[in-house]
């Protein structure tokens, strides 16, 4: 590929550039027998139950401690892949570029798409490449859609929930929001703050392999693990009690929450996960999430209560009770 | 919902605002058994061959005469889908808005997915919606992805096409780029032109009711009818041979490439498909395609030949050859 340096309109034309983009940048990272095809679909045999879910990536900036826009459109759909029960197989994958993207920047993105799909064990099997004029996007947008297959027995969903139920926690709070507001805002700590980013259907995996008496399983992103436990309180109609004193969060990303003024249970997540499992099982499992590399920090955080059904509560460290809102 | 005029950054927080968003403006007009759930992933039975597409719809205008991009990006995908011979089954849809769009627009083209998702026979089961600062988009971009069924025994594919084959089209040329480029440069005409924006499904089972001798199927849209067969060309190692004479474009559509200097060949379609059949059953095709509403216009252009591997070459009306270029 004669590769310039820049993405051009032309690159979207449909026509010569196009397929030069892909066949010089796209095809040599994520090629396989599938997405080699080039038709306008992918093709393949599945059957069963099917898991199908979609989001953008539109993250400000495109690279920060931790990760990249790439590596967090493959994890984040393989995280709600996962948090269905899924076994996440195919990817798609949609760029929207900006004229004049770099595109040995780009080149970096797809390789890290490359690599942790290879780590989460799932192909791009589809894509699309959008470019835009200059000023009609910021920089670089990614959307992925993901299939998953539902192999166990199971049935995980944000409204099954139970009373008795006791709720996990994968690891530490806030790292993912505050290392990307850092390097968006040029904050300095004495401790670099790194994106949690990470594909979490390993772990999954490992929960289930313990038991499949799991009920809900949640990454808490955009919003942070308060917004999803809300959620989850309304979808299930029960109550939530969690435990300020068990809530992992890193010093510094609890110091960067108190100097910007976030509270860590709001701030975006995206190699976390949490998990309602019956309480006779919640040991075990959390035994084995502690054995994984993403659930090294895993702590047993409240319970599904049948009081103040719709409503998530802490009980504060100083022994006082706190509604924690949406 | 307090319907606001105009959507804020808010909106994506994945917060209160963004659950008025989805349940007030999306789920109303969208919502069926599966996305009414609401969990990361939609959750289906599905077994067989599998046919998986995305685009990215980054349209400006994104209201033109015969549609908006919503209706756009329902279209484009049901239609990849049935490029593959597949029953579009299931979307995803994920919008990139930017802050200070107009709810009442949102609500349109929300509409417009419903009303063309129905026509298609599609249910959306899963989406996204992220909000970008003023600025970084360029008002409102979809993604839609898509699940389809291939139930019967075909093997349709860009890389099928064979020497002997007929290559049918299903209508005139070039109405979408026309009708969204006069849009954008305020040019009027006198027939304004429409674009052909359709979904392609049921005329694909038309095809398919009458032989499924068919080995290609593709719609041209961006890069025109010219980019599509040069890419069959090259995926199938064969030659194309096109009749000028035979090529439907409309009158208006004609007169406005040739002030804008544009060849029709090469302008987008949203509503058109290229067929490649064997040569035996190309007319009962024919006639079938022209009893559908978005096939009355079919034409027999063209077929597949051994000579020039990898070229499409036209005849013209003056009766010599000319290299069709990608």
């Amino acid at each position: 590929m004669n590769m310039d340096k820049k993405i051009l309109l032309a690159h979207g034309s449909g026509g010569r550039l196009s397929h030069q983009l892909v066949e010089g940048l796209i095809l040599p990272f994520l090629g396989n027998e599938i997405l080699d095809r080039m038709d306008d679909s992918a093709v393949f045999e599945l059957g069963g139950r099917i898991a199908f879910t979609t989001d953008s990536y539109v993250v400000n900036p495109i690279f920060f401690p931790g990760g990249n826009i790439g590596k967090l459109s493959v994890c984040g759909t393989v995280n709600d892949l996962a948090m269905s029960g899924a076994r996440p197989l195919f990817l798609s994958l949609a760029f929207i570029i900006e004229e004049g993207f770099s595109l040995d920047d780009l080149s970096v993105i797809t390789r890290s798409i490359k690599e942790v799909g290879q780590e989460a064990g799932v192909q791009i099997v589809t894509g699309d490449t959008k470019i835009v004029n200059r000023g009609s996007a910021d920089r670089i947008f990614i959307n992925t859609a993901g299939i998953g297959l539902i192999e166990r027995d199971i049935d995980i969903s944000g409204s099954n929930a139970r009373v008795g139920d006791s709720i996990l926690l994968s690891g530490n709070l806030g790292d993912h929001g505050i290392a990307v507001m850092s390097k968006r805002e040029g904050l300095n700590f004495n401790l670099p703050v790194e994106s949690d980013c990470a594909p979490l259907n390993s772990l999954v995996d490992d929960i289930l392999s313990v038991s499949t008496d799991v009920h809900v399983l949640r990454d808490p992103t955009r919003g942070g693990l308060a917004s999803s436990l809300n959620e989850i309180a309304q979808q299930s109609n029960v109550g939530i009690e969690i435990y300020e004193d068990k809530i992992p969060v890193d010093e510094s990303v609890q110091s960067a929450c108190e100097m910007l003024g976030f509270d860590a249970l709001y701030v975006a997540n995206e190699g976390k996960l949490t998990a309602f499992t019956a309480p006779h099982c919640s040991q075990d499992i959390l035994d084995k999430m502690r054995l994984s590399e993403y659930g090294r920090n895993a702590q047993l955080i409240g319970k599904v209560t049948g009081e103040h059904p719709g409503r998530v509560i802490m009980r504060t460290r100083l022994g006082t009770n706190r509604i924690v809102d949406m």
